[in-house]
């Protein structure tokens, strides 16, 4: 297992080239956000724009229109409950991220089957929240296409059945050989297992320790991935930054918000930025 | 009487521990904010995610989820009218703060008695504004919890009979003992009587002399319950924070609104942290 | 006609006594925002709110709620088309501001009789806006309390019968003695004409010739008359105060929105506070 | 073609008249956004009105109400489905701003149909975003006034016919012929072909490659339009500065939000203001 360290930054966040337009860094189509927890969308929809994704739409039920644009116009919004249209935008992206705030009734799930109906090969999947819980217990069928995972060691439990005093590194690597997927197991020391080998993320710090926060990462995830082109890097770095940058904001709070995150999103990928 | 220091922040406001996850710092759930008075409750929520609690739970009438998710998104929304819902998001949390802008009529009273019917005793609750005139005006019986109460002299003198000129120290510790309860009695110079003793709290600027205050203090006091061992001082430390953000940003404002003081919470609870 | 100086500040804004407490402050109920002139009337409520108003209500068409809230959560909302209850919210207001966006059709007209049918003779009455038009095409007949108006030119043409180039000192006082009002008359140089006296405001900037500026000056002159015991003054340094935070901003902005000189009024009020 | 260079902006930019009003800066109507796309006339109108346009009316879908007065109460709100009220608010502006946003359905179309019908040829419209690739698609007739059209590559296509490839300056000078407009080719480094020749813009970063940057250079060339005396100066100048304020953003941020433009955009112009 390798621990992380800023040179996944520099090897990763790579200078724009003058020659490129919005189309070049991605479209994100995230969806998720049911009637309670349409904050959650928000927040991982605002991570991506932040992040620096081309292009974000977010799909989510009706009710979480005003607020997503109130806080992000630069988000497109779509309606949850329209399936042909939340089809049509799944299928037209380059990143999806399903899960935060999606919640677990029986139209969270059909939103979820369309989502994954839409997926082809080329595409990135990141599946996050909610949609973990519905995979796991309808014992969905995961779509073809490179999928990053992003549980919480409890979600991990229902997907992977490894108990959480089960989860070594030995067990999950068996566990993720059978998902094909890359997946962060998010805890105050997150592993990330990926194609090319296991990774330790040294950073966090228990300010993050607030609802938000899990569905801000996935909203940086999945606009890393839409713009970088090693996409195990794009995962690495993305988990690397949103613990760095609470670990620079906690110098100074006791409590770190998922919205402070993000606003210095763009800032810290400067930062770090390969000349 | 005891005089309020700094020295129960150091006491109360601990440096957390590496291995903590959201569930480590309590799950609130707010009840209150009808189609009047949503602002009341999503200060009151907003103070409670400011102050580090680990997830919040907004029960408040469908009209304020827009405004609720546009300012707050780290916050979980759930509809007031809808009480078999309410009670199951009572009965799973850890505090619960009733009362800001929850209003005084029929169906103010229908949530406050469905939220009392779903406590049980481990929990805390967090008794603030409408729910107190309410308790006063129907004989409503207190349920059989940790009770914390934060009536202004008005409200305390419709819950304990005491009209403002009586509400001498003597006076109130005989009423607070009836009522089982913890109880902040807020005025220029907040009084706190606490089964450890009555505490006077030396802070407080008349430049907070504006509406919100209070639903700004009862959520800060859930948010400190929620996180911190010893339920005294977890009161105790709220209300000396939220007068000593105020007369910090009282420097140079001749008016302190509510959400300014919100803001300010992390970083004054880092400045205070015990090391 | 005198020239408003700083000394106009430094007599009206007053330390506030320590115990004291939101009601010391005045109720401000402010009435206006129809469907599509929303933003008026909340930056009316916002200028009360941070000019130091004790407790803001704002009775508005319900479509602006969740904006209201979303920018201000420190004022209560009321719907317009609820009459009845506008007339309990106006009548036990200690100012009413009526007028910001209210609109001239139909409904904003009985909103406005319904405001006026409910004053009495102890309060005092901002009629701004919308409202001066209805006053002035319908004929009303003014309520029976301290009245201000703050026509712009055009507005006071219409309700004085004087053409702008007729708008002459000696005119004006003539017109406003039959108001029984004080009237502030909008312009580059702003004249207000009292019961003391006639007044002209020295500063101004053309970086303020922007929409949404008269609706703020209302909003502050309601939340100067709530706290401020001498309404002549009260309304001086309300008009003066306006005008020099703009001139302030205008020294880094080519325009001044009116949300930024809302933002500036507690720092503004308490460096020119007199000890 | 010529090379834009600072000295557009002291051109431009004058020092405004001390005696002037709101009027004297113009109305700018802005129609686009329907339920999908809310954000891109939010964030037109917000590029107005920072610009310094007097009074600026957004025409609009209703769900877009809230997040519109949310985020910027300086704006007055209209029903994009009442064509009547369009009509009337399109043929009383100085400027009109069409596009952002608007969709390309059947209501997006009756909405600019009805948009070019109550144009007169004393006014100003800048074509824009979903506006362009209705009139391509559907052979629209342009108005009778002046005009400014504001394509991305892939829109000046559709509209002229020329393929990316073949948008060389001659083929495009022919091509903006017959339209009998000023039109802004945006790319990485803009063309502006006016009657007074061709300018390139020399600034332009790639962190600026996110959506919404459209939609805000349309509204700052509406706000520049109706404010300064000279259109193709006006026009120059907006798309100078729009750019310069991101190339200076982009020295700290890895990408550069549109939002973060739009507050930028009164500073910068104080900044370079003609003396």
């Amino acid at each position: 297992m390798e621990t992380l360290s800023p040179s996944i930054l520099t090897r990763t966040i790579r200078q724009r080239p003058a020659e490129s337009h919005k189309g070049t860094y991605g479209r994100v189509t995230l969806v998720g956000g049911n009637a309670n927890f349409g904050g959650a969308i928000i927040m991982a929809s605002a991570a991506a724009v932040y992040s620096g994704a081309g292009l974000v739409t977010t799909v989510t039920d009706p009710s979480n229109q005003s607020s997503l644009h109130a806080r992000l116009p630069e988000a497109m919004f779509a309606d949850l409950g329209n399936l042909h249209q939340l089809r049509d935008l799944v299928s037209t992206a380059d990143v999806v991220v399903v899960g935060p705030g999606l919640g677990t009734d029986e139209s969270s799930l059909m939103a979820l089957n369309a989502t994954f109906s839409a997926i082809h090969a080329e595409q990135t999947v990141v599946i996050d929240g909610s949609a973990i819980t519905l995979i796991a217990s309808h014992h969905l069928t995961l779509p073809a296409a490179r999928l990053v995972m992003t549980p919480h060691q409890m979600e991990w439990q229902r997907l992977s059945g490894l108990a959480i005093a089960d989860q070594t590194v030995t067990n999950n690597q068996a566990a993720v050989a059978d998902l094909k997927a890359t997946v962060v197991v998010k805890s105050h020391r997150t592993q990330i297992y990926t194609p090319n080998g296991v990774y330790e993320n040294p950073l966090g710090t228990p300010a993050q320790a607030t609802g938000g926060m899990g569905d801000t990462l996935a909203g940086m995830v999945g606009g890393f991935l839409a713009q970088f082109a090693n996409p195990t890097d794009a995962v690495l770095a993305a988990v690397y930054s949103h613990s760095a940058i609470a670990e620079e904001l906690a110098a100074t709070q006791y409590v770190v918000l998922p919205h402070q995150i993000i606003t210095e999103i763009p800032h810290f990928m400067k930062t770090h930025e390969a000349n």
